[in-house]
């Protein structure tokens, strides 16, 4: 059977978009096959008394995530914006994304990732969350209307319970299916190489 | 002239222990001189508002650091054990460690590193630093001795103070000549190609 990792990702979180950049290629060269799981982590950063990310309540952490952002970034060949407000309301991008079909997701995901931390756009704007379900080729129409049904809601709220449920408390996380957890863009590889039995 | 790194780092610390096992070998790959510089994260933190680590304060995300220490100590053939209280309090030990000679310093870390993390003693122990001093050669008294001057004393809160105004937030973290912070002992191998300038 194929080596397969779970990847929770918060469409707001900056280093979750470094991971979508990273981990496809990444996935791909060990035959490792991905789930992308968006969740909430806002709500989970609520359950634990925060109001929002650590990033903006401790101020050298912030000053240090985007520099460090500004390093990746360079590295990788992809412009840095940074999105106003930070963090940005990924709701409705994150409910888009779970109303979309398993293959269209990644793609979507990835769009919504470049138009707030490339571009600086707002994905609470039903244009960007339109735009980037463009890029998917699925049918926009049904994708809107899909993302506001009581069943959408009450999966994404499924998604993030379980996400806490497994231990979650940051993004991005990849879980492997013995229920390792691996937390943070940099160790993709490491969460990866575990995936396939390699520790 | 050859590149250089100073390593910050926190006696009291979990991954600033497995940094302080890897990065020597790591810098000499590469041609890399480290400087070994303890400092106090506790009071970083209480400037932050914070009484203690974000391990204890965030229950996943404590329980996701030791099992993260679990692997990693794998890894490397280290035992891992869990000092009682943690964080322990450090500040006799950091004292020690900047009264030694420069070159003392890392080896009496390491074994400061080593009884708490590996045999889970107490670090605020005489008996347990004099040990650690013991293992570098250097005169037991003149060490002790000296870090009770108010020399040292003051030269612990100015390392401090400098760790805090170089903006650094959590240990270890490696800062470069050029002023680049890198966060995490995840981070080493990039902190020292930076320093040597293959970014």
């Amino acid at each position: 059977m194929q080596p397969s990792v779970d990847f929770w990702y918060e469409l707001a979180s900056t280093y979750s978009f470094l991971a979508a950049e990273r981990i496809e290629a990444l996935a791909e060269e060990r035959g490792v096959a991905v789930r992308w799981r968006p969740f909430l982590l806002g709500v989970i950063f609520k359950a634990q008394g925060y109001d929002t990310t650590p990033f903006n309540i401790i101020e050298a952490k912030g000053r240090y995530m985007w520099r460090d952002m500004e390093r990746w970034c360079d590295r990788l060949g992809v412009p840095l914006a940074r999105p106003e407000p930070f963090p940005q309301n990924s709701l409705l991008a994150a409910r888009t994304a779970l109303a979309l079909p398993d293959d269209a997701r990644p793609e979507f995901s990835k769009a919504i990732f470049r138009a707030e931390f490339c571009e600086g756009r707002s994905i609470s704007d039903p244009a960007v969350i339109a735009d980037a379900v463009r890029q998917t080729g699925f049918e926009l129409e049904t994708a809107v209307a899909a993302a506001q049904t009581d069943l959408v809601k009450h999966a994404l709220r499924k998604e993030t319970d379980e996400a806490q449920r497994l231990g979650v408390f940051g993004a991005p996380t990849i879980v492997t299916p013995d229920g390792e957890l691996f937390w943070g863009n940099d160790r993709l590889e490491e969460a990866l190489d575990w995936a396939r039995g390699r520790k």
